[in-house]
């Protein structure tokens, strides 16, 4: 009801504020008997902590993970739900004292407080991106299952920041791999690109001001059968599961919405035989989901995210009482979040695929 | 767990294949004492149901609806289920029995038998654009309550049919109701558009073939305090809603993708007293939601609508044994989904708003 | 939320008044492949329907069931949602026109007006015991899928009417069957005691009164391994499937409320190696489940039934307006539900039992 | 679908294992806006902990909560989750190595084998009495939240214990409190009777046996209007609600088993005009509860509890392997659980309460 839980059958409950005692996660549904890697886990939450570069938020945190339940003491999961703690270290409430009157534009400070009737006293509470932290976590042991069980393979990236964009066919979605991504602080694997995003992004900074861009992701080696017309359609949820995710503000699925202008004769992926019996489809403008169930073709996505709402710059807003009112924002903040967004995307489209794949179980014979 | 209900207060599941016995819809949850429209109902059924114009599919359904049970003898809801029932008349299980070992290109048929391991053995099953006979009911239930209840007002149409787009600034978003948008058989409410986009269609009919585009979507009247951070923010129910609709390829809130390539000084939305005391925003790229949460102003949905996949031209597939095999479809199609789209996603953002307006009563004091 | 709705995976929702245009169920869950005979679904409908006998309420129903989705034309499961509707023919709504104002004790008429603000104007509307006319037809499907897939075996009957109990070790509840059970109206499979349970309720009937007493359920073939600890233990989601049966007061597993006196010395059930090399228990005081999950003993329920409200006898109640009143019903009634309530009972077991399984196959690998 | 999570908008998820890092839970969905008394959270833990009398094991835990989320600065709910952690400081998984092979009669050992086929290496895993800190900790936050808003007040008390039973009328259950039932450690407020159950259990100790028995439980101050028919019924979620919680072997509501040997002339509920003008009823055989909906009267029921299956007697059993082996338990255990189930009854009726109040906002205008 509440909306902090992720998912029917590998269900994710995230809790924390950005300024309390820590954030965190339960993973009730995970499935038995599967090894975790637990400095996987850890990774992942590296490459979505604040301070890793100079491109983004330069709060200072360690993020690191204690998983309180649920492995044996091998590191087997039991079954049982999963509990993943990590604590705040580098909390300021007081940095934001004097905005508390004030709603900051296109932040959640006036929306929580209509909805709820309070909000936390200090920085954006459940609406900070620092509630991505539980995601992360859950999300990389969801792939870690989803690897170890059907061999699938989710690789997310910058696909364009601002107005750079990477050129048509410079990257090649079958073989892109973590590594290419995380070669640069971009997380964009054409590093001609990459560097140009990163003048941009730096430009933007020096203003005081933020740029948003497009995130693609490719899940790869996922078998035909996932997904559950008609409301739980794959597309649907993973649809849902990127709205979720703080500053979005658009979703594509395979052709997208370029796909709109295609007549049928064009748009339409024709089956051919593939080499294990199985049907493959000659282009993939389905995107690898066919009535909202997958196909046996690549996962593809695409994930808009605004300009970040946090900038240093004077605007108009209103106080708690409604009157006009002037703000300028100090302190930290990402330019651009899209670098620490990748794995978030990702850690989104694994919780999405492992759920359906559980989900499929249940009912498959 | 299978997909065919939607929503955690007002749930609306949905059953029924295209040429079986008949389809409908059951809702638990709606509010006791809302008179309900039947009359409205009916009308809603009747701008999405087949041969309405020359430019749907000719299938001759009149799909009148019975309420089978939720109503008092008044036809106020009693706050049970509300069964509600279309028979199927003009199905034709036959037309398709050649198409029966034949995977349709860009049709759910194979993903179908992935999944479950069989399917109905005539037309697309639940596939079928059918299904959503019983979403434009339970949809047409809630808007009577969400206007009853908070003068909520929802108006979609089509802008974009292929490459032909309302231009800037033509249609008065504030204004549009449903009486212009109904005023032709395309349902775009800028008349000369429409005739460009009724040409376009006639074209790609006479061509075998099918065409895509864009439904914009707007519900006025929404209070602040809607949605549930952080997974089921309110636009993230609303992107699974939409991509759970057939052929839906793309989701847009607020400035959506355009969006992404603005900086944060041009996107931010500045607060400015509003004439009840609320604050409002000059601008209104949030689309109406702020950190998940309505925030008072109109929210605004752009939905993308692949060609549909039904076109009368020769193309590629195989059959289930995996052997390539040619296929050209006959029979009754949609050359462009859109018209009857519109109240499809009106039904759909119906049933997510009331939804999450009950949502926020059940935790809000 | 509302509480039409029973399950996770295998989910059925029902609908309908008593005296409205007819009840119905849909399942959304069911497996795909599992053929179903329509007329064994019938056969339940017919043991739970009024006027099968002299000692059941003589209302004309002949509670024909449709299936209107979800069956391939050959009848088999498509793992689409499963419609079935049953019209009312009998209802009577003029006979409860002089109840309108009064609440009947016992009944559930005031607690429906102080939720819902309204009630159906006549008859009982939800609160009626023809509201199980669904949970019949969907317990039915799911016994057919229990003894296709896995050969459960689910067989209730009547232990005891108002004072009237089987005496002990006359029922072999490891070989006792349907037809046993159906060899009497009263539904208790030792004849002597059914005879004296007949007198018993004749004599209710007489008294214009009405008799309550003790149903007994066995499960047989359950392998071990389905439950959800700890909120969703087999157990308890058994207790809540009964307690929601109209007129239930009372839910015991294995020992039950007896078993509270022994010692743990006396109580636990020791582990002996079974003829497949899997544990079986030489006593069975867990009742087939422990620590929330199914050992592979048969479950053992026992269920208590009030006395029916319905009596026609004069009682002090109170009128809409809260003043003192005499009320005295008249009409058709059971003086004693025990009878219809034993293919109740069945089908609520089957409903969970088939629930959790395919809540085991989920997770399990 | 697993099961870890308890409600429907007060939604309680709970983690942990008896031997790892910790235990505890999240609430999702606690109303924003209560000041919560941490100290009494605590008070209801130290209600449960063991080592709180000579009665109950004597594991060393001081089960000391740490509230790490979801309260603003001044403890006051903000409405988003309320993550609570436990530490185990008293864990010895060494005390169970050599019962790794066996499993333990009226256990779950075997059965989290066959579910999960692992287990936790020591201790009963999540099938230990550990487990329901989480709950008594949800369920002090949801007594206070009813308490605050409603007026609820919840009491539960030993009632039998073996044999040992409270004598008729000798309880005034419109006035016990938590007081009367603390006074002693047995927890029953009948003090004579209280000494004789303290008896039975040392006996029972001495022996290295255990006892059962009864809890009763009162909810005062419920207002007419809870519960969801058909299936979540308010008594119907009370039941599995009790049978989750460890070793409950049967659930009555109201005049229970015993009122199944009544007549409905004795067993009807007259109404009568109560002091605020709402009816009442003279008796109260319904328990506060008609047609699954509270009527305003005292919610009451009866909880039964096995003896505790830890005993130090030597009792047939097999291993993994499935041989024939002989076991008896060394350690700590409790001779009898009732003392310590009053808080978990107690809390469970809250989360139950809360939950449907709730709800029942959600629908209601």
């Amino acid at each position: 009801m509440s909306g902090s839980c992720h998912g029917v059958v590998f269900r994710v409950q995230t809790w924390g504020e950005s300024h309390g005692g820590g954030v965190g996660c339960v993973i009730d549904g995970c499935p038995p008997g599967v090894t975790i890697d637990v400095a996987a886990v850890q990774a992942e939450l590296d490459r979505r902590r604040p301070g890793q570069s100079a491109l983004v938020s330069q709060r200072k945190e360690t993020d690191t993970v204690q998983i309180l339940s649920g492995l044996s003491l091998r590191g087997v999961t039991l079954g049982t739900p999963i509990s993943m703690l990590v604590r705040n270290k580098d909390a300021r409430p007081s940095a934001y004292s004097e905005l508390t009157h004030l709603y900051r534009p296109s932040h959640a400070d006036f929306t929580y407080q209509a909805k709820y009737g309070l909000r936390a006293e200090s920085g954006g509470g459940r609406a900070s991106a620092r509630e991505t932290v539980g995601r992360v976590a859950a999300g990389a042991v969801a792939r870690q299952v989803l690897a170890a069980r059907w061999g699938v393979e989710i690789v997310a990236w910058v696909q364009r920041v601002e107005g750079v964009d990477v050129p048509e066919g410079m990257i090649d979605e079958g073989m892109v791999g973590a590594s290419d991504v995380d070669a640069n602080s971009v997380r964009c694997p054409h590093p001609e690109t990459a560097s140009r995003m990163e003048a941009a992004i730096v430009s933007a900074r020096k203003d005081g001001d933020s740029v948003g861009g497009l995130v693609r992701c490719i899940a790869r080696g996922v078998p035909a059968g996932w997904g559950e017309p008609v409301f739980d359609k794959l597309e649907a949820d993973l649809a849902k599961a990127m709205l979720s995710v703080p500053a979005v503000k658009s979703f594509e699925v395979g052709s997208g919405r370029a796909g709109t202008r295609l007549r049928g004769s064009q748009h339409n992926d024709a089956f051919v035989p593939g080499p294990d019996g199985l049907p493959r489809t000659r282009t993939n403008h389905s995107g690898g989901v066919q009535g909202g169930i997958s196909n046996g073709m690549p996962i593809r996505l695409c994930v808009g995210f605004k300009p970040t709402a946090t900038i240093f710059v004077a605007q108009d807003t209103v106080n708690e009482s409604g009157e006009a009112a002037r703000i300028k924002p100090k302190g930290r903040h990402d330019p651009c979040v899209l670098p620490r967004a990748v794995p978030i995307v990702e850690a989104m489209t694994a919780m999405v695929l492992l759920d359906h794949a559980l989900r499929q179980r249940a009912v498959s014979f």
